[in-house]
């Protein structure tokens, strides 16, 4: 009899606890509970469409979407078309729509292609954001990239710095690529407005290729004896610089500042033919792209197929990702972990 | 014997769903995980500090802050000076740092005065951001807020669609103040890169002011009888302008395009007064605000004191909240709810 009031006790002791845990459930959240903090559901998933899918510049872009997926249990899916190929990547955008995911982070291979295939998901109640480069006339809610105008402020007052602020410097860009304009754009505002001494004596086209770009370093430092810099707007052709004033021999007269942070590049900083370099904010394009996504998703903000026509942008239009300057003293930081 | 079977099954059952629930709540996080999604602490406080503290313009941002607070589970509080005084701010700011709060989002009443009291904060580990008005040479990890200069280009669009593109218009403004000299220049850069035909006749000081600014229209509307359009670039002497424009006679001739959206502006714009005025995201201020500090406090970013000298920026650096046209068809979603 006393066995038996004890399994009564323990049982009914049991019965208390699982009462209190449903109530306290139901107070203060459990796991069910979406109210507490900002997380989705596992299948909740979010998909990153880009172009040369292979490229090293993506790594840190994934980084960020991954880790913020991570914050908020969501899953994340990349694709892309492994080629420079404006219709491969509207095709795998397409098909990506087909699925309808929970929200589509997409970088434009060009600022036109793509618009078609982003209005019909927007208006079809996926959200889509803009991350790196950015399609300005299509419905996507925000576009999340570096500030190309500022990047090339930053560039010139880097210039300065390295030649002080005196002497003759050119530019080797991709003269038809709007990015590669405005990099262009504020290295040479900054040089008229701050620098009046550092004068800008060529602008000329590398064409994102290294042998191409190496030959045009050749020709300016050949035409410029007492060239003093070369900002080179784009990776593959900073390397072909570098080679160039290698070849001259004319290491630490022509000071180079180069783009972003492959290894070919972070070798040359490294070894101090290359200045400088400067590094795009690529894991706060990912990593801000999917919190954008996310609420749009979740409707925490109101996600509006018509926002730009109709009223208050439900996200900032705009999230400048930053921009910093690699150096040797720093460069070991940027190598791929 | 039989009833006494039912209670030992009753009791077992709700046993077994016990250890169900437990063992559920350890597989996938439950109220006291915190590894499921973003959520902080109640006692986790996050500082709004700003000027001006009474006035309407800041409803919004307050409320974007809020409802991030609650989204993440965390608190707030306001401070900031009642009136437009440089040093009461710095004492509230210096009054709030010293009590270690969790994160602080600053509006600066100008661009230079609280850089000491923010560098301060930063350096002792207290995330810091602005919004709205920004202190750019302080050590605050971004800034949140309009872009001024695109704001002035929607207006000159906006100009361009109420008087055909022809004719001649006028800017009243404040021409020492940084946000509105953007404002001035965005749309003057627009009407004489896309409407050869509108002509900026006259830029003038209104002060702020409704009775200076409504002086200031009449003047230019006497000046120019053939005035097809005014661009204020504040509230106060948006007003102003409705009013010398009616006094005139000249509405529906002379079309104004006013800033922001406190109720005297709102009702000129329903009224038909003012053509339109443009919106900012305060929402978006107030609510980006709180995510970004959140991610320094919880170290979801790497919060570095000296991210500006030492590398990659942790957060964004700057994010658009946005701006949007409001006219007569869609003025009443932005009255106060």
């Amino acid at each position: 009899m006393k066995k038996l009031l004890l399994i009564y006790v323990v049982l009914i002791g049991t019965f208390m606890a699982y009462l209190y845990m449903v109530y306290f459930r139901e107070d203060s959240g459990g796991p069910l509970d979406q109210e507490v903090g900002l997380h989705g559901e596992v299948d909740e998933k979010y998909v990153m469409v880009n172009f040369l899918t292979g490229i090293d510049y993506w790594k840190n872009v994934l980084k960020g979407f991954e880790d913020a997926a991570e914050a908020l249990g969501v899953s994340v899916e990349y694709r892309g078309s492994t080629k420079y190929d404006v219709h491969e990547e509207v095709t795998v955008l397409e098909q990506v729509i087909a699925r309808n995911p929970a929200g589509i982070a997409v970088t434009a291979i060009n600022s036109e292609a793509l618009n078609a295939a982003i209005d019909k998901a927007v208006e079809a109640g996926i959200p889509v954001v803009m991350f790196d480069s950015n399609a300005p006339d299509s419905k996507a809610y925000s576009f999340l990239g570096t500030n190309n105008y500022n990047a090339g402020v930053t560039a010139a007052r880097e210039m300065a710095e390295l030649s002080g602020a005196s002497g003759k410097v050119g530019i080797i860009t991709l003269p038809n690529q709007l990015n590669h304009q405005e990099r262009t754009q504020g290295f040479e505002d900054t040089l008229l407005a701050e620098y009046p001494l550092l004068q800008l004596v060529s602008v000329v086209d590398g064409k994102g290729d290294q042998l191409v770009s190496e030959q045009k370093a050749q020709a300016m430092m050949e035409q410029h004896p007492d060239l003093v810099g070369i900002f080179i707007t784009e990776a593959n052709g900073g390397v072909g610089v570098g080679n160039a004033v290698q070849s001259a021999g004319k290491l630490g007269q022509v000071h180079i500042i180069s783009f972003d942070t492959d290894k070919g590049t972070l070798d040359m900083v490294k070894s101090g033919t290359i200045s400088a370099t400067l590094a795009q904010g690529t894991w706060n394009m990912g990593y801000w792209s999917l919190m954008h996504l996310f609420h749009l998703r979740n409707e925490l903000v109101e996600p509006m197929a018509d926002w730009r026509a109709s009223g208050v942008p439900p996200l900032p239009t705009y999230v400048d990702t930053g921009i910093s300057v690699v150096t040797k003293s720093n460069v070991d930081d940027y190598y791929a972990k």
